[in-house]
């Protein structure tokens, strides 16, 4: 692997609080000029494992060439490693507990490497500001970073399923982001959630406000939504929560 | 209409979650080297009609040669329009569901167009990115996208009053902006909001902490504050909801 | 003092919504092509008391050659001046309401000076975008702000408190950063919070989820966490209350 990224990209479950603007200021001290785009910052708080099956989705559309740092690490301080992932002709920079194995494994071609160098002073709760981002610099300027190929099926997470039923994500409008690919769903199939069972429709405005649904969004997922109202109210699901089963007809 | 912006602004209801970070890759991608400011993503959800009004007075006093990327767009992937503005020596892109209704009815001289132009590809669902972001570039590029002028008498919302006696936009310190323009009112007259009247002062530091009043502003509308106190929850009162009337001494 | 800053850091109560994109519209106008960061914007609203003590903290390990622009200003438009310190190889604008005492007190060389200049016309409510903007754009020109040295003594907040037992800040997760320095604790005391005492621990991992413990954050202070849960809302503490005192053992 080499590196000749054009951006980063960050994604956490940082909040908008004062984390993501320390990573920000150590990146414009350590790689100036280099354009972040703050992809996402309300990933669900420690849930790695479902961060790890939106990452694919997030990333599909997204520019090639783009350096992603990722931090939903509540093991932070602790004995797991650090990963240098490429994958979709882009670099993935993060911890190694699962957010990047579906990922790797969906992407023809994906490589992963344990990250060896570590700085000499770092603090144990804030490795995206006092690891990751100092990785990224050397990464960029071809500096060592003792890096040791592992191969995907020794990942944390490896044996987690290919695809997650259950809501990974909640929007600001209240749909429902699901672990479900919709390319391959008949749109004659309707999705059970909360006690509703919702049909397919194509986009919002093809149903009447108030009413629930299924559909492809942007990212390639099955979402669950009601055109102008908050569905993950309406439903009672949160993040985490299991959806399903998805129903054919005959 | 020539396109010659020195820098973009975002303007949408999508909140902080993952659809800015993809518009702003997009436009990294697109338009690299271009500055792009997050002017408010906090719009209320869905009401294009609020928005509508907050949007002149938003741009009152930004810099000149910006082009606005404009998303309140609950019809999106159905049948509306896209549109691009020409006002107060900036340029808008966005839906034709009335946003930008009010600003070309208060800039002289202000132009619209209809966009043409439709990507090969794009989701149902999120035309920020997969429309108005390539629409962006192409419009810097000077590449062809469709346009064809609309009279402002045929824009959606062209019939809508030209002010708003409602709450627009509660910020994060609980004071409501009003779809009333300031620099009318005589500052001996008082507000009704809620249940009470509001009496003019200039600024917050001018009344006692916990009381009530009306003002003029940053962006030159009526406001309606309580000095270090949420004015939405001590009224009862959110995006959306009517205030006034306006009642000036004999 | 002489200005060569690198970048601008923004340290602000104002929230996700409209004024911060506005204070950067206007930056991009004013100083376009320097490297603005939101370091932080959601400090507790109106509590200049609380920011001056997580400002040193904030800024520890930042990189030199910053202009941070902090806005914590209940007392806007009214009698209270605007400063600029230089302090920690960086520099400092906003208003001189106790925000940078601490600050001033804990730099060894901090200078800090009354800016006289004011624009012509600005509003009454916003000099974030109209008075401290413009400043900076000023300094960095070189030209005239009619700076009045001020001794640290006669600042806002000199009589102030070395340390402030209290909450100063709630990250996303709930943990609580207090005003209490954590180099000097030993690690054998523990920290009475709510109705809890809580010991020491390095960090997250090294305790069972849902104990509750305080460290050593990343930016020096003590700080109050559980394990994957909220501390805030298991403690019913919120900014501004009192934590203590520190126990240590015999």
């Amino acid at each position: 692997m080499t590196s000749s990224f054009r951006r980063i990209l960050l994604a956490t479950d940082f909040g908008d609080g004062i984390y993501v603007g320390q990573m920000r200021a150590r990146l414009d001290e350590l790689l100036p000029g280099v354009p972040v785009v703050d992809l996402v910052h309300d990933l669900p708080p420690f849930r790695a494992d479902l961060a790890a099956y939106l990452l694919p989705a997030l990333v599909r559309d997204m520019p090639h060439g783009t350096l992603y740092i990722c931090v939903v690490d509540p093991g932070v301080g602790g004995e797991r490693d650090g990963l240098l992932v490429h994958a979709q002709d882009s670099w993935f920079i993060g911890p190694d507990n699962g957010l990047f194995a579906p990922l790797v494994r969906s992407a023809s071609g994906a490589k992963a490497a344990r990250i060896g160098w570590r700085p000499q002073a770092m603090s144990a709760s804030f490795h995206g500001r006092d690891w990751f981002v100092p990785v990224a610099a050397r990464w960029s300027a071809g500096a060592d970073l003792g890096l040791t190929p592992v191969d995907a099926a020794d990942l944390v997470g490896s044996d987690w399923p290919t695809e997650l039923p259950a809501v990974l994500y909640v929007d600001r409008f209240g749909n429902l982001m699901t672990g479900l690919q919709a390319a391959d769903r008949p749109r004659t199939g309707s999705l059970l959630a909360g006690a509703r069972t919702l049909p397919y429709a194509r986009t919002f405005c093809e149903v009447a406000p108030g009413n629930g649904f299924w559909y492809e969004n942007a990212l390639g997922l099955v979402e669950i939504a009601i055109n102008q109202g908050p569905a993950d109210r309406a439903l009672g699901l949160s993040p985490g929560d299991p959806v399903g089963p998805f129903l054919t007809p005959d």
